[in-house]
Formats: C-alpha cells, sequence, structure tokens
C-alpha cells in the first residue's frame, strides 16, 4: 500500500534518530494535511486525531469513535478513544519507551504542543516540518493519480466557460456555475474559493467574487480547481467578453509567451528560483515592467499551495522527476484589469508535462 | 463601527494586565477566525497578517500588499509590507515598548510562536484563548444580521430538496444541487462539505456524499449551510424517500421530540450541559437508548462549531441573550440509518427564536 511507503520514504529523509514521528490534528481548521498523507485517508475530518509513524513496526492511528469507520481505510493499526481519557491512555500506551518524537512545529498548535509536553514531560520533541515537506514534494503514483483526475475535472469545466457567459450575468453566478459543474463531475469540493472576476477587480489576484455585472469589454478571469480525494489542482484562464483592445491583446500575448518561458526552463536539476526569474526578467523587459506581482507557481498536492517549495525568487529547491506545480504569470494594471494563464504541471525525466489542455489563446467570447 | 467595540469588548474581558493582544495569521489553513472577528472584515484571505489590539489606543493591522485593497474596509490603521524585511520592521514599530502581550495560545501554531519569541525575547506572551471565546461567544448586532441572512438562504435550500429527489440521484449529484442553489441564492460558499447520505450511509454522522444512488425506501440525511461575510449556518432534514417504514417513522417521532424538549429548555441562566443531559435522557428513555452518540449542539458564528460552548455533556457556561447555537439530536442505527434535525437558535430575553422555517415534521417524498 502506497501510504505505508510514505512513513517508510520520511524516515529515510529524516536524519534525526527518531522513535516515532506523530501527526497531531486539532479541531477545524486546524488539521495538519500530513496526517491524510501518511495514513492515506481519502475523506473525513479527523479532529483530534494522532497519527504515530514508528521507524521499525506498524503505526498507529488513533481516532474518535465518531471517525472509526473512516479510519479503517487506512492500513494502520487503529485504536479508538472513546473520552479524553481512554485518549490519554492509548496515546500515552503507544508512545510507551519513547525518548526522542518527531513533530511538525509547522502544523501542531501551540496549546497542543503545551499538552504533549505536559502528557510526556521526558520525550525530546523535534521539529521535522522540513522533513515532511521534502516527503511531499515529490509525488508517488497514486498522487498523481489523483491530481491528473482532479486537474481533469477543472480543465473540463474551464473548456465550458464560454458557454456560459452572458452580458449581465453575476460574478457570483458565473463561480456558482463553475463549482456546481465540478462537483457534478466527480470533484468531492471545489480546491478553493473559486475567482471569478470582471473588468476592473482582475487586476486584484485576491479578489474571488462579488455582485459585479459582465459588460462587454471586460476581462473575465477564472482560477479554480478541483479537489479529488483530497487532491487539488488549480487552473487560470483570462477571456474578453466581447472584442478584446489592443491593450488587453498585448497583456495576453506577453503573459502566454511568459508561460512558455517558465514551461521551457523546468526540469530535473533546474533551482526552483532561475524558473521564475527567467519569466519575471522576461515580463520585465516589456512595456509591463514591475506588473507581475506574485511568484510564478506552487507545488501542488494535499494542499493548494502544498509545502516545500515554489517557483519564487528565494526557492533554492533543485526540482526532481514527479514533483507538481502550478505556473501562473500575470500582469495586473490598476483600474483596467489583470491577465494571468495558470496550469499544472509534472516534472518528467528531461521536461513537464502540462496536466491541463483548454485552450490557452486569447478567445474574445461573441 | 461595530468591529471596533469587539476589541473593547476583550479588555474588558481580558483580566491581565495586557498592553496589547496580538492576532497572527499563518499560512492556509491556519488562519484565525478571530482575525476577522476583530478586523471586521468579510472577505480575503490574509495569509501571515497580523491585527494588533492596544487597550488605549487604536488598533493596527499589518497585512501584505496582496491584501492591501481588501483591507481597506477595515478600521483599524493599515500597515502594509512588502516583503519579510519590511514585514519584521513594522510588528516591531507596533509592539515598541509593549512587555505584556496577549496571544491566542489556540490559535498559533508552534513554529511561529517560536518565531514571535525570537523577535521579542524580553516579552511576556499569555494565553488570551479563554478571552477570546467568551468575547465570540455572544454575539453583536452585525453578527446577528450575517447569521440570519446565512439561516435563511440554507433554510430555503432546505425547502427545495423534495423537488430535487428522484430514484438514481446520486449522493454527490443532490450535494451539487445544494451547494449551487446556495451561491445562487447569495451564500460566499458552503459553510462545510454538503453531507448528502441516502440509505445505511445517513448511520455515519461525519459521512459527506460519494456514489450512491437513490432508492425508494432510503432516508435521505442533508445536513448543509451557507457561509455569508465570513458567517455560518448549519441545517439538517431527514426525509424518506417513498413511503416510510414504522421503524423510520418512530426515530423521526423520537428525535422532533427531542428537539422540541431541548427548544424548551433553552433560555439565559441554564447552564449548557444541563440542556444535552435533558435531550439525552429523554432519547434513553425510548427504543432508541444509546442512539443518540453526540452532542445536542455547538455554538456557531465566525466558525461552524464556534468556540466557547455547546450543549454537550460537559460544558458549564451559562447561556445568556444574543448567543447562537445550533440544537440537532439524532438517532443512528447501524445498516439501517440515521435521522437527525437540526436548526440554528438565537437566545433571547425569556426564550428562543428559531432561526429557520422549513418543516421539520417527516416528510415521505413519492
Amino acid at each position: 500500500m502506497e501510504a505505508k511507503k510514505r512513513s517508510k520514504k520520511l524516515f529515510n529523509i529524516l536524519d534525526e534518530n527518531l522513535d516515532a514521528v506523530i501527526i497531531k490534528n486539532y479541531n477545524l481548521p486546524y488539521i495538519d494535511k500530513n496526517f491524510f498523507y501518511f495514513t492515506g485517508l481519502e475523506e473525513g475530518i479527523f479532529e483530534g486525531c494522532v497519527e504515530v509513524l514508528f521507524p521499525d513496526k506498524n503505526d498507529d492511528l488513533i481516532v474518535s469513535e465518531l471517525e472509526e469507520e473512516s479510519a479503517r481505510k487506512s492500513y494502520a493499526n487503529l485504536k479508538i478513544y472513546r473520552d479524553k481519557e481512554s485518549y490519554n491512555d492509548i496515546l500515552k500506551d503507544s508512545l510507551s519507551h519513547v525518548k526522542n518524537i518527531g513533530l511538525n512545529f509547522n502544523g501542531v498548535i501551540y496549546k497542543d504542543f503545551l499538552n504533549l509536553k505536559e502528557m510526556f514531560p521526558n520525550v525530546n520533541f523535534i521539529d521535522v516540518s522540513d522533513g515532511f515537506s521534502r516527503a511531499r514534494l515529490v509525488k508517488d503514483e497514486i498522487e498523481i493519480i489523483n491530481i491528473r483526475k482532479a486537474c481533469e475535472i477543472a480543465d473540463m469545466v474551464m473548456g465550458e466557460i464560454p458557454n456560459f457567459l452572458y452580458e449581465g450575468i453575476y460574478e457570483f453566478e458565473l463561480a456558482a456555475e463553475i463549482d456546481y459543474l465540478m462537483q457534478k463531475n466527480g470533484a468531492d469540493n471545489s480546491a478553493f474559493n473559486t475567482i471569478s472576476s470582471f473588468g476592473k477587480n482582475s487586476a486584484e489576484p485576491h479578489y474571488a467574487h462579488g455582485n459585479v455585472k459582465l459588460k462587454k469589454g471586460d476581462f473575465v478571469l477564472c482560477d479554480f480547481g478541483a479537489r479529488y480525494k483530497n487532491y487539488n489542482s488549480d487552473i487560470t484562464r483570462t477571456f474578453v467578453y466581447g472584442n478584446a483592445s489592443e491593450k488587453q491583446r498585448a497583456m495576453h500575448r506577453v503573459v502566454l509567451e511568459a508561460q512558455k518561458i517558465g514551461f521551457n526552463q523546468i526540469k530535473p536539476g533546474v533551482k526552483a528560483f532561475n524558473v521564475h526569474n527567467a519569466v519575471k526578467k522576461f515580463i520585465d523587459d516589456t512595456e509591463f515592467k514591475d506588473r507581475f506581482i506574485h511568484s510564478l507557481g506552487h507545488s501542488i498536492g494535499l494542499s493548494v499551495h502544498d509545502i516545500g517549495a515554489g517557483f519564487s525568487v528565494d526557492c533554492k529547491v533543485e526540482l526532481e522527476e514527479n514533483m507538481v506545480f502550478t505556473v501562473e504569470p500575470g500582469v495586473y494594471i490598476s483600474g483596467l484589469g489583470g491577465v494571468r494563464i495558470e496550469d499544472d504541471i509534472l516534472i518528467k525525466k528531461d521536461g513537464i508535462e502540462i496536466l491541463s489542455k483548454a485552450s490557452r489563446e486569447l478567445i474574445e467570447i461573441q
């Protein structure tokens, strides 16, 4: 089973001599995605649950009785608690004779850390967040299957968007159509709050959608993804409703060319920041200097902005086969609008595979 | 402005002599809901952003340039950082001459806490999570307006569900219809992963939806909510598709009666656990003894399971006017199915107002 191998992969990565690694969920929204990575569970919430990984024996999965049914799908030894007392007993039993415990300092809530310190006063807690990042950066076979499916769903929906648009449709209505179509086609959910921004709103990269009506000449920027078995996709296209102006065409042309330059840079052995910098330099040499105001891309998987690396100005991680990233250049002009084009790519031995097919050319919707 | 008063409300609740309270977001999903409570912001993500509350002067809101536009809607002094260095400078400047800082130990990631300790080695960090809970339990006027609207949307959609059902519809298709209708009617999003479970799946309280087709005689359990301006609703109805069996009718009758008993217990001055216990006792005196396997309800607001109190076996909080809770008794029979009925209620001077109107009687859908 793939998930079981992930525990081994982690211990191979970690230098420290650890007796166990624990992943501890708190209440929503403080649920550690690593819990799903190491258990391999594809649905459920798992508030308060704990996965205990061991270097030399089968792992323990400690869950409340509300999660018992869902947890049965994991490979780990299932231990069910009924209340706080039985939770304490089970965790103490699972971690008896343990001196050095790895913990995700990037995922554990401070109060929960204090609880653990109190329960295990003689244990050393060692930060293994970096090991988690390194393990999750390179995707395994099941992960790639799930990401492919998430991409396929979002890609199909993106291809349908021109058919949804009419003069006067509200941004929030288009967002509703996008989410609906993804769910009807197999998405468990949307990967994040769907962005469908019209006109000048497209110049704000973090604006989602509101009560704004579509009118002729508007940019229509759609940025969304599907969640499938806890894995995510993330795709963006920018259309023009009606005829594009020369300025709009120029923006789109530069962003599309920038994305191609990004694609061409990506292969095993290249350092992530070099990809970002090549694209940034290209855009800054055009009339849209300083209009590319975010990073070129991020790792994607269990999180939309997955941990470990991104195409950003300071990320020195060396690219490897089976990493999955977004490539999303954009240019933004306040008061006019923005263009962003984004696809998810899988790194192969000597280049990339683009995981979406929706046309990247400028579509002027009549 | 309502949000500004929340900072004052907090300092009135806190006993400690604090120079400032800070709310520090991390990366998604580790975003503290208190950030939205105290800033009053109704949309945006705000990764890495900080709100600094002062007992004696206007508060500071420190955000990245990506969030600048959204952050302008807050009452606080806006301070924009461009990179890590300017973030550090701004935060240090905002907290100069400060000795005692309140912090939400229930919302800050351990690594982020260590960062703060390193930046401010001579500061005492004091846990104010309890004060946050107490402040948020009693809703103010704007909060109640937003919760009412969230309830209204979900309530309207619940009333439409009988029209959506046909033999062979998949659980995930019904979930898609529910989410779509909420968004088309003004929800910013679904409050949580919509539950639409058929037949025996309804016996698992945490099961959401899957590839299961509706057939005659099935329970149809729908549990969902709308998110509106960051506030949530949470409503459940259980239908029968076709004619209900005697057993199904009996389950529904007991749960409906249990909910009424809960409603009648709730008023200012009552301790929360007494409401749960009265309902639990009622159900345990019927043929469905031990089939009510969760708490009767939870506070609701910025979080679906809001902080501070719930109708659970050990919650001694005394109810007050303007608290908002769900009341959701259920009985579950493995292999057969479950019935749950849930509404959100607002506590008034001498009782409650139920915030949804959808019929609570058993509907057998022909």
